[in-house]
């Protein structure tokens, strides 16, 4: 049985505000629950389940504080429309400073502030086996609900860092791309490595941004829509650069 | 001035039943209304606009049905969480009978249900040109406000043909390539033209859909993510398969 204090603690971690001041986020889903045992264990404080999820888990309830609570208690607490049979609060990460690493690529976000974007970008990168993602600080919050929702469990093996774009991309001196709507093509790119910067849904690259770049690329466009959306293009540019095929290729 | 039955009217094309029956549906947004004016005139029906909305817009106000409404009446019959100063009933295109095309990529939908998937499809099929979508008859409908939304605009330039799959595909010579976990390397296909199809978020291509397929591909993942969202493995692969590159590249 939760107290009215432990209701209004979770539902509070909906805000960035209470989340950076408790350093907790919420993680909702059977399945995201599995992602978070199996790969980041000592992210959980405490689970809060269906009395029949604690007995089909037996295993995390002897690992874990599981505690058991009603169908209605779940429904007070949860984010999603559809509430779950379990949520857990987890403890925010802390990552390092952000390095970037010479002999891959590495992901750069400037301003992407759709929850449900976010979310896809990280599935992605843990798809193409990037272990980080670098962002800047007006980027969405990658511990809001409905951007762990989206990332399905990404965001248990992908770090994602908060930063000054302005003063990381100065301080290095890998190649800096920046996806643009006029740029060389991303299928005559043949770079190995580098850094992809990916700008926000409406305003693309800020300019102080984009006055780091080595190279502007672009995704040929053959038809008439005006943009791709934020993470169909994250997507589209990180396949082509990660494709092992280009080292047969070449020029 | 609205009457009840009007508005009744309208907030009953959210129901695919009512849209059905009508041959109606919604647009709204002031962009949208632009690509609607200039590329498919013939579907407005009428136009719902404030006044200065109206104003701004004398062609349009001269060419077409427009009636000023006032801000409270515009919220009371938007769909959109913040209502914006214009919405246009328009009648639904009616498409001849599924043709795909030998000598380009046609693209088959088989069960995707999430609206935002379908209208970022829709955008991205533009981009790439496609003049048209083959989807399965679950697959969610192109005139549902969600989807129309997230088309921004692509809807206008894109057919949407909804049909019994199994039937079309047993009766073209055209390649099938499924999008499927387990096959052949996208980057490492050639294929100039044929038919892609892409299955649903959680099951994938039907078994009986598969089974008219020539050849399975694949997008290669490096990483740990169970599955890529649809609407970005749909842009992976188009973006691939249409890129002018591969015509270069060659086996």
């Amino acid at each position: 049985m939760l107290t009215k204090g432990e209701i209004k603690y979770i539902q509070s971690l909906q805000d960035k505000k209470h989340r950076d001041a408790a350093q907790r986020f919420v993680v909702e889903g059977a399945k995201w629950l599995e992602e978070l045992i199996q790969w980041q264990p000592d992210w959980i404080e405490k689970i809060l389940a269906t009395k029949k999820w604690k007995e089909e888990h037996k295993r995390a309830a002897d690992s874990f504080v599981v505690e058991s609570i009603e169908d209605y208690e779940m429904e007070k607490i949860s984010f999603l429309s559809q509430p779950s049979p379990v949520l857990a609060i987890a403890r925010k990460p802390v990552h390092e400073n952000p390095v970037f690493d010479h002999n891959r690529w590495n992901l750069v976000l400037d301003g992407i502030q759709d929850p449900g974007n976010l979310g896809t970008i990280i599935r992605i990168a843990d798809w193409f086996g990037l272990p980080a993602i670098f962002c800047s600080s007006d980027t969405a919050d990658a511990y809001n609900p409905k951007v762990v929702q989206a990332t399905m469990g990404s965001l248990c093996r992908v770090k994602i860092i908060y930063g000054n774009l302005e003063k990381i991309l100065s301080e290095t001196d890998i190649p800096v791309f920046i996806s643009a709507m006029q740029g060389n093509n991303i299928f005559d790119t043949n770079a190995q490595s580098g850094i992809l910067v990916i700008g926000s849904e409406g305003k693309g690259v800020r300019p102080e941004v984009a006055a780091k770049a080595s190279r502007k690329i672009t995704i040929p466009r053959i038809g008439r829509a005006e943009s791709l959306n934020a993470a169909v293009a994250t997507g589209i540019m990180l396949a082509r650069l990660t494709s092992p095929r280009q080292l047969s290729k070449g020029h």
